[in-house]
C-alpha cells in the first residue's frame, strides 16, 4: 500500500512542516486506524500543521502528485474511518488545539479541529455553559463533526448534526470554505454545514469548527436503576421517550456489561439489566422527571434506584460508563474491540435488544450490550482475538443480522460511529439509489479521489 | 419565457395526466411565484400528480426534452421560489395530499408533500402530538422543507432542518430515492436530508415527507407584554435565550405592525413594541418559565402583561400574528408585500432591529417590523406600489443594508424564505468560495440544469 507518495512529494512537505513531518514507523503505525479490530493501514507520512493555511499547503502538495490525504485526530473512531487504505499524507490535527473564541452572550464558541472535547469543557468551565455531546472517548472536535459523533446525552441535546454551527474546510482543490454563518437558522442555499458532518474526511480536511455550547442545568440528577431482563429495561428508556421526558441521559447496561464495568471500574453494581440515568433542568423540573421515570420504571419492574449524590460520585458513574467499552474488550489479554452500532426507530429497540441477545447467546466470543436507548441506538462490544477467523467469522455474522433487523425496521447499520472500512458493505442495502447521490457528490467535490479514499461509498 | 415545452411534451403529459393538465391561462398566472413582489413568472403548463410514480412519469417527460421541472405547493413563498423563470411544467402537489402513516410510539410521521401543515395537525389531534414548525402561511410541507421553513415556534422545537426525518424525492433522472431511514440518528454516509431541505426544488421533487412530532404540551400559556422601544423589547427577547429559557414563542412586532393588526384582527392592543409570547411545559415548569421571563421583562421597562387565558383568546392571539404579515400589506390598496428576512447572532439583534428602525425613518414606503426574535431573526415587511421605481428602489436599498449588516454580524440573508430569486445577489457575498461547492453540487446531481433553474446559484 506504502510507496504511493513520491520523493519530491515527501520533500515538498518536509520543506513545509520541517520537525512536524514525520515517516518513523512508530509514528505511522499510531495512525493506522486501528482503534478497534480493524486491520492496520499506515500512511506514507504524517505531518502537524498549526493553522488553516498549513493544512492548505499540505492538501495542495498533495494534490499536485495524486496523493491521498486522510485528516486525524485523537484516532479514537471505530471503523477504520481514518486508516490509510491507499497510503498518502496523515493530516494530524491534534497540534491544531485552540479554542479561538467563546460567545457567552449567542451560546456558541469556535475552535481548531484539534480541540478534544474535554479541553473545551475545561476552558468554558467559568461561563456557565457546556458542550454536552459526549462519545465517551475524549475524541477531537473535528474528528466528532467528521463522523456525526453523539453519545450519552444525545437523547436530549442533539448530535455533532444538531450543535455544529459552521465548520471551516479545506477543499480537495485548496480553497477554505466557511459552510455558514453563526445565524441559529438560515435558508440561504444548500447545507454544506451538515454536508460536511459525517462526510468523515471524504470531502475535505475539516480545521475549524463552531459550535452551539448550552447552560449548564442548575440541577442534575444521576442513578442507576436495575430490571429483570433487557426487555423490560428498553421498555422502560423508550416509554420515557415516547412521553417526551427531556432525560438527559438514559444508557442500557446488560449484565456481562455491568461485570466488565465493575471489575474495571471497581464499582459495586448488582450483575443485571440496568438503566444509568441522568436529569438535568431547574430543581423543580428535575424533581418532576425523576418522579415521573420513578413510575415507568416501577410500572416495568425496574428497582433498587441507587442516586449518585454528590459530584464526585456522579462523575465516577459516568466514568465508569464511558470506560465500559474499554472494560469489556480488556477481559482478555491480547484481544481487540469490535463494537456493532445499529440505531432503529425506538419502538423497535426493545426487539432488537432481544434479537441481539438471543444471538449472543449462540456465540463464543465474550460480549456485552450497552447502548444509548433513548435514541434506539445499542453497541454489541466483543473482546476479539483477531488472529481466530472463528471469532471474526462469528461477530462478522452477528453484524450482518443485526444490521438486517435494523434495515427491516428502517433504521441505520452506524448510529454515531461512521462508515469508514468497516460499515461500507452496509450501504447499499441501507440507501439503495441515494447511494448513487453520494457518489455524484464525492465525484464532484473530490474528482481525484484524494480525501480519505476508499471510505463510506463503496466501489461500483 | 413560454414556448420552451413544445408540442411533443405537452401531448405526452396530456396523455398521462388527463384533466389533470393545464395550460389555462388563470392557472398558469396562479403558479407564477407572485406571492409577495415579485415579477410573474408562469410556466408552460401545470399538471397535479397523485403518486411518485406519476411525479416521475412527468419528470422523465420533461428531463428527455430538457423542459424545466419546478415543483409547486400553496405558492405562500415569499422570494419568487416557486417562478418558472425559463418557463417550463409546474408540478402541483396539492392533491398529494394524504398523511400515508402515524406512529404514537416513535413520535413520526410520513406524509405525501402536499399536506398542508394545518391538516396534519388536524389529523393528529386525537394521538396527543402534534407538529410545530409554524410559518404563518397554511404551507405544504413538502414545501416547508423545500425552503428549510420555520416561523414562531423554531426557537423551541427547530426548523424543518431539526424535525424532517426523511425525505423521498425523485431526482432529475427519474430516480426515486429514500434520504434516510427512521433512526433518530444515523452516521451512514452523507446527509442527503439536510441537502434536500432547504434546496428549493433544485436537486429534485419531494414527493413524501417524514416528520417528527412533539408531545401536546401539558400546560400553554400566551402573554403580550408592551416595551418602551424596539431595544428593549428585542432585548428581553435574547436575554431570554441567553439564559436558557425554553420559551415555545417569542414574537416583536412594532408599533405599525400593531396598528396595523389592531385593524385587521380587531385587536386592541396598546400601540407599542410588543412580545407575544407563548410558555409550554409541565404546569410548574410553565409557571417557572413565566416567572422568571416576568423578571426579565421587568428589568428591560416591559409592562402590562396581558394573559390569553383560554384556548379561544390563545387562537385569536396567534391568528393575528400570522395574518400579521397581510394585514400589512392591505394598509394600501393594489399594493403586493416585500418582507427583508434577516437572521443575525441573538447578541447582533437588538442593534440590527435599531438600525432597521433608523432605516425605515427615512423611508416613504408603508412598513413594519416583526420579527422571531429568539432565534434573532426578524422581517421589515413592506406595502408597496410595485409600479412606483422610487418605491422599489427604497426598499431595495434598505434591503441590501440589512443584509449587508447581518452579513458583518456573521448572519445571513434569509432566516427562513429561502433564497429563490430575490436573494440570489447576495448568496455570493454570504458564501464567498463555498458557493462554488453549491454549483459543484447543482451540475453533479442535475448536469442539465432542469430542476426549478434560475434559483438559488446564480450564474457565474
Amino acid at each position: 500500500m506504502s510507496g504511493v507518495m513520491g520523493a519530491a512529494t515527501r520533500e515538498a512537505l518536509k520543506q513545509i512542516f520541517g520537525d512536524r513531518y514525520s515517516e518513523n514507523s512508530s509514528v505511522l503505525a499510531s495512525h493506522a486506524g486501528t482503534e478497534a479490530h480493524h486491520e492496520a493501514a499506515p500512511p506514507d507520512a504524517v505531518v502537524w500543521p498549526r493553522s488553516t493555511p498549513e493544512v492548505v499547503e499540505a492538501v495542495l502538495t498533495c494534490a499536485r502528485a495524486g496523493v491521498p490525504v486522510i485528516a486525524h485526530g485523537n484516532g479514537s473512531s471505530l471503523e477504520g474511518n481514518t486508516a490509510a487504505v491507499s497510503g498518502g499524507l496523515c493530516i494530524d490535527l491534534t497540534q491544531m488545539n485552540r479554542v479561538l473564541r467563546v460567545s457567552v452572550e449567542d451560546l456558541d464558541c469556535t475552535v481548531q479541529a484539534g480541540v478534544p472535547r474535554e479541553q473545551l469543557n475545561a476552558e468554558i468551565r467559568d461561563s456557565g455553559l457546556f458542550f454536552p455531546i459526549d462519545p465517551g472517548a475524549n475524541a477531537t472536535l473535528g474528528g466528532m463533526a467528521a463522523t456525526r459523533a453523539s453519545g450519552t446525552n444525545a437523547v436530549r441535546y442533539g448530535t455533532m448534526r444538531e450543535n455544529v454551527l459552521n465548520l471551516t474546510v479545506v477543499t480537495p482543490q485548496g480553497d477554505v470554505i466557511r459552510t455558514a454563518g453563526r445565524a441559529r437558522k438560515s435558508s440561504a442555499g444548500y447545507d454544506l454545514t451538515r454536508l460536511h458532518v459525517g462526510s468523515e474526511g471524504t470531502l475535505g480536511v475539516i480545521t475549524e469548527v463552531s459550535l452551539r455550547l448550552h447552560g449548564r442545568p442548575e440541577s442534575v440528577r444521576s442513578a442507576t436503576c436495575r430490571f429483570p431482563d433487557p426487555i423490560s429495561a428498553t421498555r422502560a428508556a423508550t416509554e420515557a421517550i415516547q412521553l417526551g421526558l427531556p432525560i438527559a441521559r438514559i444508557e442500557y447496561l446488560d449484565e456481562a456489561c455491568i461485570r466488565a464495568v465493575n471489575a474495571f471500574s471497581n464499582l459495586q453494581e448488582a450483575e443485571a439489566d440496568t438503566l444509568f440515568l441522568e436529569f438535568h433542568g431547574s430543581t423543580q423540573s428535575v424533581q418532576e422527571q425523576v418522579a415521573l421515570f420513578g413510575e415507568i420504571a416501577n410500572n416495568n419492574g425496574g428497582i433498587d434506584f441507587r442516586w449518585a449524590e454528590r459530584d464526585e460520585d456522579r462523575n465516577r458513574l459516568w466514568a465508569a460508563r464511558h470506560s465500559a467499552y474499554k472494560a469489556v474488550v480488556s477481559r482478555r489479554a491480547g484481544c481487540r474491540g469490535w463494537a456493532t452500532d445499529v440505531c432503529v426507530p425506538v419502538s423497535a429497540l426493545p426487539g432488537s435488544i432481544a434479537h441481539a441477545k438471543s444471538l449472543l447467546s449462540q456465540c463464543t466470543v465474550p460480549a456485552a450490550i450497552m447502548g444509548h436507548v433513548g435514541d434506539g441506538n445499542f453497541h454489541v462490544v466483543f473482546s476479539v482475538d483477531t488472529s481466530s477467523a472463528s471469532e471474526l467469522s462469528q461477530i462478522a455474522a452477528i453484524n450482518d443480522a443485526l444490521v438486517a433487523r435494523a434495515l427491516a425496521s428502517e433504521g441505520t447499520c452506524t448510529g454515531e460511529h461512521g462508515v469508514g472500512i468497516g460499515k461500507m458493505k452496509y450501504m447499499n442495502a441501507e440507501h439503495g439509489p441515494a447511494l448513487d447521490i453520494m457518489r455524484r457528490i464525492k465525484a464532484a467535490l473530490d474528482p481525484r479521489d484524494i480525501m480519505n479514499p476508499g471510505k463510506i461509498i463503496p466501489s461500483i
